[in-house]
């Protein structure tokens, strides 16, 4: 996995031999990147944003849009005067597939430049273990792949999101428990079965990421949602589990590795309860969904299907019901302990709180704001943003996008 | 604080608009820097090294000779064979005067190219509070430096080593809790009382960095100590108290913000007892010195002088003592709970232990290891090198040294 923000040294440099094609090279990726960040604009905009000359973004928009991934329209909403047309990214031409693999099935959602999505489909675990789930993977993958071809795609990625420990930067899943994997070589065997990488300009797939589904929330809401702006961010879900992702200065921490980021293993409670991870006392059995239910006095029978139960709860709450409020505080508090720990081991800039921790923290937000203060040693810890993500459940497929794009974002022309 | 290992994007890269000066400093920068980590070497070797021209080499190493920097001297060990001649350092050329805020006193510590330290002295804290400890630690600074530049120093730098929470980039402590100072712009103070930065060809003392101890030392043992090769480097050190640092693929992690790195604080015992921060359950309050004598049965009546009383209660568990065992493993234990803790969070490729931890795991490695292993969700979580430093007290100075040295590193011509 790459860092989010090129540096400018993995090609180039002082004295590493620039050359004309690196710069154009460079030049290219900045302006499509641009535009599928920060969506259509004209091209006025573009020459300020890129602070480059006139005549040179011109030229760089004129060969994305020969290329196929670039277009010329009319702006949606015309002002006064003649509008200025706008310059959009044609969604079609590059496609991921991204890949959520869940407790109760494997989700496709289709991703195109811009980051919009296309398309959506889901099927069942195949009964057969993982080598029928990869195979079936695979055989999905390669059908959705070349239903995008037919459709313009130019440039096609796989991007997976695993709720588990996956290494990078080969995209072997050391652990997914909650569909129950275990030393998976999924990245390679993907590559393997699609024919990935080799000879890219004739495979339908030319590249295939598989990552942290917190990891990849974490580079969706740094990139287009609750996150952006932060130098520091630490994103967090929870329904069963916890996640974290850190994106720090622009790069994916974990990307540097690959096993960080598993603060639900934190002890906080050792005489807390047994976790599936075989420990006592870790957060993400005071802090999940399931601990919610105990709280709320139900023992949870499953893990999945409870999205409506914890809605009641904390509706509940939010009504001053006080069996509920007592339920959503006391899980509130044990959010604010393991966060003023993550405050203070990581020291973020801003807190992004994803899935069901958005609502928990909107219905009682003061637990968590008074572990920061009566813990943070500074200023910036004690006041430090605690927000709402803005992508929902969208983000780790909208991070396996912007990672998945990343080859493509590097150098345009390489894929036609 | 500046990354410690320099990209190239920030001055230059594609399309930045490189120069051949920009180049040649570049270079100048990269000579200096190989010779003062790697110590002496021939031009043959730092040709190799640098994978520059072997011409280009020698108007490098002349230059940085004429300036002062560089000297050309015969072996101390001669080989079979004429020996080349080696080049070296000027160690005295440029100083850092490398202090530390401890509890019982301000050592000053001054140091040179090459990481060798020149001279060392120590004062007792000043009665008049903060605004005396400052004006006294300016003068003895200012009185060191002027020996400095007598004796030859063509840049001077002060690295201020803070046990507390310390802001970057301004070196503002925000609580130093072992010598009670609280919102302390001790950065800005000793810049302004050294007259350093506004015309820095006149002063004596050209640059001023505070930081925090732990970071230091975790800067020091990656360049010259146990942290050497690491990529994710978690350097931790304790005697009173706990400090940590994290060198992330060469960058100081906190040099981004300011107040990570607070791991004593990670509330991991939350029916244990009430730290000097206020809270309760503090991992430091069951690691450090304190925690040993307390488990060993002897309450602590200071927070000085513990180390005879620790150096004991080891000694005694080495030779199988079962009370002093006990009390080893006891406090060992706790340890390798905050260790799982943080490998779970931040997955560091190395540990490195400092102070009287690297003793501690020496004598008592077992629970450490078993809490990696149980709860070490992969192979390199679970299998993790966990070293004893190799700077033992010195390594904030010499980490001090690092980072006060960087404007002359990547700027060698800029102080003559």
């Amino acid at each position: 996995m790459a860092p989010l923000e090129r540096t400018g040294s993995s090609r180039s440099g002082v004295g590493a031999g620039s050359t004309t094609a690196d710069i154009r090279r460079e030049n290219l990726g900045r302006v499509l990147r641009t535009i599928h960040l920060d969506g259509p604009m004209s091209r006025a905009t573009l020459t300020m944003k890129l602070g480059l000359a006139r005549g040179t973004v011109g030229i760089l928009v004129d060969t994305l849009t020969e290329a196929g991934y670039l277009q010329e329209r009319a702006p949606e909403v015309a002002g006064r005067g003649r509008p200025s047309p706008v310059i959009d990214v044609v969604p079609q031409s590059a496609a991921v597939l991204a890949t959520e693999l869940a407790v109760d099935g494997v989700r496709l959602t289709v991703t195109g430049l811009g980051g919009r999505v296309v398309s959506r489909q889901e099927w069942g675990h195949e009964p057969g273990g993982v080598d029928a789930g990869v195979a079936r993977l695979a055989d999905e993958l390669g059908a959705a792949g070349r239903r995008r071809k037919r459709a313009g795609a130019r440039y096609e990625a796989v991007g997976v999101a695993v709720w588990g420990i996956v290494r990078s930067p080969d995209g072997h899943v050391n652990v997914a428990p909650s569909i129950g994997w275990h030393d998976v070589a999924l990245g390679d065997r993907l590559r393997e079965a699609l024919g990935a990488g080799a000879a890219r300009t004739r495979s339908v797939i030319q590249h295939v990421v598989v990552a942290n589904d917190a990891d990849l929330g974490a580079v969706a809401e740094y990139r287009r949602g609750a996150g952006r702006g932060s130098r520091r961010l630490l994103y967090l879900h929870s329904d069963v589990g916890v996640g974290a992702g850190l994106v720090w200065n622009g790069t994916l921490l974990s990307a540097s590795g690959g096993y960080s980021g598993e603060v639900g293993h934190m002890v906080v409670a050792p005489d807390g309860i047994r976790c599936g991870c075989g420990a006592i006392g870790c957060w993400e059995t005071e802090v999940d969904q399931r601990a919610l239910l105990r709280a709320a006095g139900r023992e949870p029978s499953s893990n999945t299907g409870l999205e409506d139960e914890i809605s009641r709860v904390l509706e509940q709450a939010a009504v001053g019901d006080p069996a509920a409020y007592a339920a959503v505080e006391k899980v509130a508090t044990a959010l604010g302990t393991g966060l003023a720990n993550l405050v203070q081991v990581l020291g973020p800039d801003r807190i992004v709180l994803g899935y069901y921790l958005s609502e928990l923290h909107r219905v009682c937000p003061l637990p968590v704001r008074r572990a920061l203060q009566q813990r943070g040693f500074s200023p910036e810890a004690r006041d430090l943003p605690i927000v709402a993500a803005e992508l929902g459940k969208d983000a780790p497929v909208l991070g396996a996008t912007e990672i998945a794009l990343e080859p493509l974002l590097a150098d345009p022309l390489a894929y036609l």
